[in-house]
């Protein structure tokens, strides 16, 4: 399936260095597929309300999952505009100068109006796809969901039409007048997210080995 | 100066793992200090926008900057309400249940009207405190704005009044049932963010050494 390339609305067009945006669907793909956590900014009582939620990505849709009883959830499966943010940290920048210190990342917004996901097949393979970005092969190896925690979990999708994606990498952008005289170091603090060593539940029996998948992206 | 705990408002409340929220201020400043950015949501035409940006700490002020053009900023120099989420991701947690994954995390939300600093000395001790939470020693090390780059930068202050922490730690919280009699694999894969090798920029000269404030960081 051929999708438009990104920015198609005023809100999704990024107004400020638009020399690091990228309007390729794929760069918008790889920075979903790249982060873990996202932001969810929905509006209650007129108030601006962020938080961090778990999310997955299939093809051109976002899933996201709560509790039913989430307050933001709630809000975002009220068929009202919702903003999802995803921004992956890559570097410290350091200028000869504060005012362009900066920061090297990949941030996706995307726009749109959520809907609850209500039909039972299609909610199974939004968790799934959720499952499956939080913990890479779990869905095959844990419990799956039963009827009852199905009827507890509120699963939403957002179409990825309309968003935008914004990357700043290399090296700092000083002022010329500053290169070569003002003594300050330059250059950038390269910054990534690890996996430390796997830390095993007390419950189950000691030295049960740690299963490839979560083995393996602990690297 | 001493400052009621936190939550005094409903929509600072929170509602939803209530065993997890946090009341003492001191867990709000720990998460904001351990975070590197924010996330800010501002409504925008009725719609929720929420954007990256970077964020520092000074007792129970937080400051937010960027171009006096960035709309995000704009919208929340207007006056309105704004949320701040800052969100550290401590481990994935795996349980014997697709349903009971989750995540351990720390996370502050603050809600506020966020004033647009004019006054030229605290527009410097803002960026004072940002830049030293993104770069710690860059303020002393740098060149410091001059009077164009300090009228290019918005400086936004956001009191600490209104605030909400979460957290959650520890293994997987499995049912009872599944606990012995499936099969799978439990525990926490630990998730941390580190600072790789600095790489200076090519601009100056081969060999000049890496400052303290950085070679410290990068461990």
């Amino acid at each position: 399936m051929t999708r438009p390339d990104l920015s198609p609305t005023d809100r999704s067009t990024i107004k400020r260095g638009k020399n690091r945006a990228m309007t390729d669907r794929s760069a918008l793909h790889d920075v979903l597929d790249a982060g873990l956590v996202c932001h969810l900014g929905v509006v209650v009582d007129g108030s601006p309300l962020v938080l961090p939620t778990g999310y997955g990505r299939d093809g051109d849709t976002l899933y996201l999952h709560g509790s039913t009883g989430a307050r933001s959830l709630r809000a975002a499966a009220d068929g009202v505009d919702v903003c999802v943010n995803v921004t992956v940290l890559d570097g410290v920048v350091y200028a000869r100068s504060v005012f362009h210190h900066s920061m090297n990342y990949r941030s996706a917004v995307v726009h749109g109006r959520a809907t609850l996901v209500t039909d039972d097949d299609e909610k199974l393979h939004g968790l799934r796809v959720l499952t499956e970005h939080l913990a890479p092969g779990s869905w095959g190896h844990a419990r799956l969901p039963n009827r009852k925690e199905l009827a507890a979990t509120a699963v939403l999708a957002l179409d990825l039409t309309e968003a935008a994606v914004k990357v700043r990498t290399g090296g700092p952008v000083d002022d010329e007048e500053d290169i070569g005289t003002v003594p300050a170091w330059a250059g950038v603090l390269p910054v990534r997210q690890v996996f430390g060593e796997p830390e095993p539940c007390h419950l189950q029996p000691e030295g049960t080995p740690v299963p490839g998948h979560v083995r393996r992206r602990a690297g």
